[in-house]
């Protein structure tokens, strides 16, 4: 059943997004297989972590773009769905700001900005380990029929 | 030895492309375990396939846009980097027009549009195996030191 | 009345390009006032110029990019309403690859590169009367309820 | 004469932004035509308005989103620069949320996120008089020889 996000509490907004994260997290094997995990979630926030491992770097010997961007990506994802409507990524775009290496650990942070109807705008900021910002993504969202969990 | 793209003929600019991407690709661990195959490369130009798997996809049941976004990375790295001049990503948008599903086979194919200076863009549409466009990608690319192989 | 696009001769669609641009043109006073002209129109497809003036140079004595902006989203307009369905920027990104100057003689080339149902995106070059790119725009479009003459 | 922005106590730098602005504003000819002023500027942001004019009224009765770019692309000129380091947009873009109308008073408020060597990132949001954010703006920024003032 659907709960509408303006009729919550925090503290119910905050549990359906755990909730929501959680149901998401088990479907998500691209996400999964990754290594990629949750370190928290909020109504319209969301904080992903990945490690790049050997099969994440190029023929630059540095983290492939791709991946960085799926870890933003994924942050996106898990910060739109918070509400639990339904939610998908209509288009990205991602500044790239230092590179990162074999083994650094990444944290990306996502934040909803804007509502307006059906479509949102989220900023994730991507960080090593040495709190560095690598890359800076925006992803514009769009609401689809349907409840997430 | 760094040969430069305007002294060469169109046979020998194309030889110089097919032996970039060669060298690229034997140290590309990211494309290589995602299953990415080099279809053809030309000077500023790359097509380049990825079938989607079970790894790849999301909490929707389609393709986690990362992945998308990585194969068209991917062929906009092979693309910028033909002429064997090292060139990186500065940044890059993505719009997803249609969903991939697993099982799908995907193509990427790159062109660099503009060059002035360093800066260059490149345009990557990614296609499924009945032709339609699911997601187009401009990437802007920066040449950096040194030589490919 | 609104024609279908797709069932009409191309002789008909160019007709059709053509009278929606007019339309259009008569009631678009910014463009107007920019010194905008329409070179051509075709179906999914416009030129248009514009001369840098006196009043559209920044601080940094070249032409205020908002200006290059503007031609480039003028011809994504007149490109994407020459089917005459209401259609309406949802939004844009822009390269700058080269300043203009005052008195520099700029023309837009817009063309649509993929429809998908009421989304569409559309590709528009700036170049300079020595025929230099000097800027790349892409426009993210949508349709909506409505024709436009 | 350059003063280092890090070697500034909190009020010259603020004094040095406020300096710059003036400097730009005054042969800033593009941003004084479209009425547009300056309401504050501090190190690293800027808020500036604009009032809708007829003559930025385009064929959909609605204000051009050119010169929606434009006020927000100003905003990022006079945040970028505040520091007195010539600073020009190597690339922009703008997602559209709701549409100025005749009369609107728009803000834009903008505000550099991130400084990576001679690269930056600077987010816009333009908001018209009811405080309803019509469009968000991120610009990139490329630091070239020389100072503002």
């Amino acid at each position: 059943m659907h709960e509408e996000p303006t009729s919550l509490t925090p503290a119910a907004a905050q549990a359906l997004a755990e909730r929501v994260a959680e149901g998401m997290y088990a479907r998500d094997r691209a996400s999964q297989g990754l290594g990629i995990r949750i370190v928290r979630v909020a109504p319209g926030a969301a904080e992903l972590t990945m490690t790049v491992r050997g099969d994440m770097v190029n023929g630059h010997a540095i983290c492939h773009g791709g991946f960085v961007f799926t870890l933003a990506d994924s942050a996106f994802a898990y910060a739109c769905n918070s509400h639990n409507a339904n939610t998908v990524a209509a288009g990205c775009s991602i500044e790239f700001l230092a590179s990162a290496r074999l083994g650094d650990v990444l944290t990306a942070r996502a934040r909803e900005r804007v509502l307006s109807g059906r479509n949102g705008i989220c900023d994730v900021d991507v960080a090593n380990q040495n709190d560095e910002t690598i890359a800076v993504f925006r992803g514009k969202s769009a609401r689809i029929r349907g409840h997430v969990t």
